[in-house]
């Protein structure tokens, strides 16, 4: 059995299609276009391509995009009066502080500073503490991305157990309450877990969020489960040259799971197409228009 | 083997004890004393008894209480005014309303009402998120007694396997969070789960917070096991009398497990003495005081 590959660029690419298509109707039906503005600090590359990718999906997708560009010598106070600007900016709907800031600023401080209902990125506690009531809530990109996934290749996941190795704020805990709102059983597992590959053998998902590159062996795996891999790990590769790998040893588990997400390829196109649709989710629900389809 | 009875009410009175002595020593060395007021709508019996102990042994810990009684036709924003005058008012550092509130009086609103730092209920979503994502907060009281008792007997919980069977915002999910904070491995299990006993079975740690009685079987134990039960339902005994239990089949379950919390005299006395812990908490927080252990 050779597991199915999961086209997380193919499927973001539907995503933000339709992110497309909903925006060209709040225009043409309520003369009304969702804004997103992005903060970026200092001058680091890496963070400079994230903000410029977002800048063009968000123009792509038909929405105001705006994009403020801070030297990394900014005071907390300056970083904190933007993020006000825009909370009281009725052209804005989605604010995204690109991360990491220079160590002056007081990330937490600038997180908290955000309007919770601009909070495109879901890392507000407000929204964390939303999310795990059932309220509705901005839910961070990364875990939103694998959980359309989950559902558009599985359907209803109720009853289904998952295992989610990896605890972090922004990626595992919110993840494994979207699949506890899915009726999932859930566990949490992560590096204090006895017997790991067992915990994983149980279960119908997975989602690898460790960050340890290629830990998650194909032995571990259920057969016919659907793995979804959110490491991106540069590791050494053959002639010297560094490769990308995920959290989970991809030939091996793709010889055993029923569907699996590639590293490049998977996880990490849905998180931009997730930030337009998180951006047009806040875009109505400040503007007291119905909820798109997320 | 025949499980060790964990005793909730002896071990309640250690806290209460604790507590009052944790009281004595800030008016001694501070001049500071806790206060906490408890804001009760309407004549509900059950309601009056309990507002009524937890009165009493606020008073016993030598803290300042405060009880505010409304009648049940009050208007929203009459308790709004209520909840608005606790949060100004510097004596109190701990405000807790009574649920249910009468249907004229939105229960959500009203929570939200609630400064986060005096909420030491801890059903503000700021608290929900604040725990979530490891940052202070106050902790709802049953979960963090089930947690108290849970160290108490085991020590360190680091790489234990608990499943917590129910999910709800008062009792399941905050355990869950708090069972990982302890580094367990988590699993939440709900009415969803497929084969629930087996997903019991691999449990180091039962946490049965369901409200269905006597629901968790002897055989669904692993050997030696410590068992939580959460669940307070009263069903039709013998001679036409009402008793109460547990989510948990007691006889069955304390011939296989390690420990386990009767019902009543488990989880139940330990609520009140979580509630003065999260008083003295918040009131050091709030005083800019070193937090007591609790």
């Amino acid at each position: 059995m050779t597991a199915e590959i999961i086209d997380g660029k193919a499927f973001a690419e539907t995503v933000k299609a339709r992110v497309g298509r909903q925006v060209e109707a709040l225009k043409k039906n309520h003369d009304f276009t969702p804004g997103l503005a992005v903060v970026l600090v200092g001058e680091d590359p890496a963070s400079q391509v994230y903000v410029r990718n977002k800048n063009k999906s968000t123009v792509a997708a038909g929405m105001k995009s705006e994009e403020i560009r801070l030297a990394d010598t900014v005071s907390e106070e300056e970083v904190l009066a933007v993020v006000h600007r825009l909370n009281d900016d009725p052209t804005i709907h989605g604010i995204l502080v690109q991360l990491p800031l220079p160590k002056q600023v007081d990330e937490m401080a600038v997180l908290d500073a955000i309007n919770p209902e601009k909070d495109v990125d879901g890392f507000h506690v407000i929204n964390t503490g939303r999310q795990a009531v059932g309220l509705p809530a901005m839910v961070p990109c990364t875990p939103l991305g694998c959980i359309m996934m989950l559902k558009d290749r599985l359907g209803d996941l109720s009853g289904l157990n998952a295992v989610v190795v990896g605890r972090s704020n922004i990626v595992g805990k919110p993840m494994a309450s979207l699949l506890l709102a899915e009726n999932c059983t859930v566990t949490i597992a992560h590096s204090r877990t006895k017997d790991l590959p067992a915990v994983v053998r149980g279960a119908d998902i997975v989602v690898a969020a460790v960050g340890r590159p290629e830990m998650v062996r194909g032995d571990w795996i259920k057969p016919g489960a659907t793995v979804i891999d959110v490491g991106i790990n540069r590791i050494e590769g053959e002639n010297g040259k560094t490769r990308l790998v995920g959290d989970v040893a991809f030939d091996e588990a793709k010889a055993v799971a029923g569907a699996i997400t590639p590293v490049p390829g998977g996880v990490g196109p849905m998180t931009i197409a997730c930030l337009l649709a998180n951006t047009v989710t806040a875009a109505c629900r400040q503007a007291g228009l119905e909820e798109p389809q997320v």
